[in-house]
């Protein structure tokens, strides 16, 4: 009788304040295996590995980390800044000045 | 005699395709001293000065090129993306589409 | 009973092969530092936190292994490519060669 | 009887003081492809085209711009880094140093 269907999400429901709930396993996931890799490059140092080899994994990681940030902007313009240009005004603005702030961050 | 004041507009008219003209100057006098610093460069190469005051130069132009291109983006976003968002569907979507691509190759 | 001394070094010793022993410690405390904002990042991204604030961590950890890659890069150069480079030959030529790219990956 | 020859070089004789003549050619044409590629950035924001299109090119020439950056200090290490590291001491050291500032002003 009762339904409780509605609250029968684990994650992703309508409380949730930012959304990007379609892909949120794939970066859970993603971040899954570069905390992984964070603890083998640890590992790598403890047991002082080659040098160039420590810097290969640095490198795959640094990309890894990079294709999650470019996927989360991707949602985020997808999201929250096409929602604000709709609204328009300075909140539209204000969303753009952010998220380009936090590009010039990432390409440095 | 006759009046060419309609075609006396050397650039940013309205048959502008692009419309970001409002900083059009601010970007070409930047990239007319990142042609500037690129010749710097070359010079340096021709005269063989020492190798790490060549990088240091690289490094400089290489940032130059980056906040061009961070304006750019910002530009971008601001007007085309946030036009696209208000029209919505995949025009939307694929405008997005096309700037992640962007940002993913700015951030590599 | 039987003195088990000098096996009890847990790290460092004379047949440690990559010798770049002196920083050891502060490379192990820098990878555990990031592995904990690897870890950080998960969580934000399990709790939904604004995407914008997810990639100023990302971009904080993306620092700080630039930092550890420059930092081992700097130890490799000092100790295994100048012993190359005092014997010569090819030997310190592929030294060199393997450097460059492991540059190369980090500049990209 | 005079014989000038051995002062007839345009460049990259023995007093070159910085040595990586080898591949200057490949370098002065390398810089002579980037300042056309700036100048192409240029025009295109002289004639605004369309705001992707100029930020795949700057990003080509950041590209152009690295490999240059990298070949540089390749020819570095191959030749003053060495030789400084034959010398060995404080020379070696501060040789190395600066290496280093320079890939990390690279890397970032």
């Amino acid at each position: 009788m009762t339904d409780t269907a509605t609250h029968d999400h684990s994650h992703g429901d309508a409380d949730s304040p930012h959304g990007y709930i379609t892909d949120k396993d794939k970066y859970l996931n993603r971040m899954k295996r570069i905390e992984g890799q964070a603890r083998g490059i640890h590992k790598m140092v403890e047991d002082e590995k080659y040098c160039i080899d420590i810097l290969t994994q640095i490198s795959a990681l640094t990309s890894a980390l990079e294709a999650v940030a470019v996927g989360l902007l991707d949602d985020h313009l997808r999201h929250c800044v096409v929602d604000a240009a709709r609204l328009g005004g300075a909140e539209a603005e204000a969303k753009i000045t952010e998220a380009t702030q936090a590009i010039a961050r990432l390409v440095r």
